[in-house]
């Protein structure tokens, strides 16, 4: 007889040991305990389920037990809990679901895949029926009984991936839509600039958007669920669903004596390997290592949890195979808007201390000249010293995950920005430019490294204040703010206080420039400005570049409605 | 005064560099000479401009001479040419094409970006008028003159990117295309089993092509051109396209006593100068290294001259920099299906004797579970020994561009099989996988490194040919073929002669297997047959999996016309 593997949990990373384990080794016995119905289920697709976009319920289910089971000719004991490990005489006690029998089984390994379960806060009135939390099939059912229904409006409590996806599915399926995020944005890991872009797509689709806000108790009211705010507001919904968090579940770990971290995810080396000789864990229940900082973190990813699987089974049938940490590269759609991150955000890497600089690119997502280019905005985080890539975020409508991915692979491969300005992208027409926004981001890059060029960001400008001076009775103090577009541009819409001279008057009409001030230049987003600044230091001046031009300011400073 | 360059040529490098140099140099005096009537103007849109993807001519124009002129304080001259270097006086004599005043001019720095002109094979009728080539816009306006003049028949002659391009915008506006080839395939830096794609493509869309054929004579008959090919056909046409090579346009850096290859491309160091100090070359017309393999090479595409003309002129400028080479990633559509290529192909390693192996890869574009996923093909090559990426090769129709860019990435850091399983790509159902494709191809030639795979590639595999005793009257001389998919996927098409037993039942039933022939092993496109492999060594087999499956074997093989 082989190796007899017990693995706990049979989703993602359960799910993928479990094959990994049988192709490496015919004769091992394989059992794969799971609590829910399902295995194997597409966890990311649920919203879409919700949405209609998946139509069909067996479209989730992406192998059966019975099917999973033939394949891999693996022991699936679906509706069966864990309820102890006993690691010292190597045994898992578990629980039928449906009979209550309990029994034991023994392992030579262990593979703990339990995930994580939503976080539930303990406030008032939590327990009403119409308050939906969600992770599995059953989850979703319920949420999709409740739509198929008849419900006319949602909300929404917490603006993470799930929240988002909600949203979007439910306003898809012709609810009115409310939104409550305690954080001042959605999307956790995108600095709060770019996530501005995300608020306006939902309140532009009509979605209520409550930020740096809490639900603090709900009530029931006249059918409805009803949520008072720690703002005062209250909203009414047919359903809530709460998606503000997740939390490892390794309570089964910790009672068995596992290394669990403070935050209760389960301590695992980069062999994926527990405290204990004889038990791995994978996915969301586990903390890894940081790829780029080396922090301890955890990744609640289906990628992630893929790899940490196979990279478990590989080490528990004797290949040494190492997990190299988690970028943790992700990406939502929001309607129109797409938004993607690899890497460290500014927000991160300020709470960590960690030296960076930045630069902003918005760019057409190929060629300007082949009709139906859109813009994208990239954000690049990266070291003072050798433009080494610490992150990037993008948001834009198409074209930000092909560059999410291009800097996710550069990220890996420990690229500079200097790599960046040199990657040969593929360029036709419809697919790229002759100068990829990935190449034009390390040319900005490297400008600002080579002192070429110095960036203010918009968020560093005070406000604009009333002048008597300025040109529109506005100025920004302090600065001189010099717009280099053309007089449309201009008339259009402008930084307030901004004085025009387009680039190409530049050389000739640079004296008009007051120099009691100091000097930001800006154009729409930050190409021509950058010539302007090109041109004005030779003529002794020392311009700032508004990083990202008008198009960042806005994001920072909304213009005031017509 | 400032330094004094002088660019001949101003099209995507020269325009590149003049405007690099002006950032670089406020002072510099920047000569910028056009043969023809403009400058940077959009030379891989030309197709899509016949075809009225874009609608606008001025679309075309990037930057006109005089906004050229005005944005950069260059001294434009179009229309001028340049006919002759004296190196050692640091003159270049120029010829304005309407006046015919001749002239000197002096420089500090030449950059010379010729680029290449068409190949127009001295054949018999080669001048007849309604035979074209595309260069520049003056082409673009003779052929849409013809097209837009009741043109009904075309005649493309070179199934490159131009060729294909043209033969796509030309039947979208509604003419009758056939297409000569000279080699038994289209897009020549394709190998040719991926290039079977294209062909059935062109194929479906009416389009007919004749490869491994070639135009022998030319002559008019009743107002069309009449073409003669080498196997015989005559095809007639309202109007021709020639698209069978370009040359670089050297004459003038050879009349020079520059260094020039036998191919007749100007030579250049790293730094894009050329055999005098003072001349630098870049774009089309220079011989640059293959950054892989470090052979010499020319490259003919529009992102490396843009990084070319930037190096030359930060070197030019003081700045040393360095071009890395080229890795000739590129991309084509034609009608739906898109073709991109990255490194090298398996042709090339086989003709400069490289050591290599390889796998194929046929995958969703994003999740299975969410509608709409579209299959693409990556072929893969990579070292016998650490599995460093040589090339990569991919076909499909959606989300060809972001992997082979993702690849791209990976060629230019250097990264091996092992790396791109390890890559954390972003995944949301509607972008990706939680295994992308790229990691499904790093997992299968990480599996054939580690021995625990072996593949015979379908080209491999002697022709079918009559049996008695096979199942369908037809067997694969000296090979046992095991089709593992389902009994319905078997019926609509397998492989002459192959016998049935489906995944799930090979553990029962894998004693039929005869074992007097040697074992290949196929489903769909390779991932059961892999799982049936495993659990068939384990009965102590060595079966071979069929690389890329049957979807791979009917691209080397195509199913008989049913």
């Amino acid at each position: 007889m082989g190796i007899k593997l017990v693995i706990v949990g049979g989703v993602a990373g359960g799910a993928t040991a479990a094959a990994r384990a049988r192709r490496l080794d015919e004769d091992a016995e394989i059992v794969l305990i799971e609590r829910g119905n399902d295995v194997s289920f597409a966890n990311c697709g649920l919203p879409y389920y919700v949405g209609g976009q998946i139509p069909r319920r067996k479209s989730l289910l992406v192998r059966t037990p019975a099917a999973l089971s033939n394949l891999f000719r693996l022991d699936v004991r679906t509706r069966t809990e864990a309820t102890r490990i006993e690691p010292a005489a190597g045994l898992v006690h578990l629980r039928d679901l449906d009979s209550g029998r309990q029994y034991v089984e023994s392992y030579d390994y262990l593979l703990l895949a339990p995930g994580a379960a939503p976080v539930v806060p303990s406030i008032p009135g939590i327990d009403h029926p119409a308050i939906y939390t969600l992770r599995n099939l059953a989850d979703v059912d319920r949420i999709k009984a409740a739509v198929d229904g008849g419900a006319r409006t949602a909300l929404v409590v917490g603006g993470g991936f799930i929240g988002l996806e909600m949203v979007e599915n439910l306003h898809r399926r012709g609810l009115s839509v409310a939104l409550v995020e305690l954080l001042p944005q959605v999307m956790p890991p995108l600095d709060p600039e770019l996530a501005a872009r995300l608020h306006q797509e939902l309140t532009d689709h009509g979605v209520e958007v409550h930020l740096s806000d809490a639900v603090v108790a709900f009530d029931g009211h006249d059918g409805q669920v009803r949520a008072r705010l720690k703002s005062g507001s209250l909203l009414e919904a047919d359903l809530a669903i709460l998606s503000v968090g997740i939390r490892p579940e390794s309570g089964l770990a910790r009672e068995a004596g596992l290394a669990v971290s403070e935050r209760g995810a389960i301590v695992v080396d980069e062999h994926m390997r527990t405290s204990d000789p004889r038990i791995y864990a994978v996915g969301d229940a586990v903390q890894v290592r940081d790829a780029l900082l080396g922090h301890p973190t955890t990744v609640a990813l289906a990628g992630p949890a893929n790899r940490q699987a196979r990279i478990a089974a590989d080490n528990i049938f004797g290949r040494v195979s190492r997990y190299r940490g988690a970028l943790d590269t992700s990406i939502v759609r929001v309607f129109d808007v797409v938004a993607a991150t690899t890497g460290a955000s500014e927000k991160l890497l300020k709470a960590r201390g960690v030296a960076y600089r930045k630069i902003y690119v918005h760019r057409g997502h190929h060629a300007g000249y082949y009709p139906g280019a859109r813009q994208v905005t990239i954000k690049l985080l990266f070291t003072p010293d050798q433009g080494r890539l610490l992150g990037a975020q993008i948001v834009g409508t198409e074209g930000v995950d092909k560059r999410i991915d291009v800097l996710a692979t550069a990220l890996h491969a420990g690229l500079t920005v200097k790599d960046l300005e040199d990657l040969e992208l593929a360029y036709a027409p419809q697919f790229g430019a002759a100068k990829d926004p990935v190449n034009i981001a390390g040319y900005v890059a490297g400008n600002l490294l080579a002192g070429d060029e110095q960036f203010i960001d918009p968020s560093e400008l005070p406000a604009a204040s009333p002048a008597s001076d300025g040109p529109d009775g506005q100025e920004i103090a302090g600065w001189t703010i010099l717009d280099v577009r053309q007089p449309a541009e201009f008339e259009a819409d402008h930084i307030p206080g901004a004085m025009l001279i387009p680039l190409g008057q530049l050389r000739d009409r640079w004296r008009e420039i007051p120099t009691d001030k100091p000097l930001a230049v800006y154009c729409a987003v930050g190409h021509r400005a950058y010539y302007a600044t090109r041109i004005l230091r030779h003529k002794g001046l020392r311009p700032w570049n508004i990083a990202g031009g008008l198009t960042s300011y806005r994001l920072v400073h909304p213009a005031p409605a017509p």
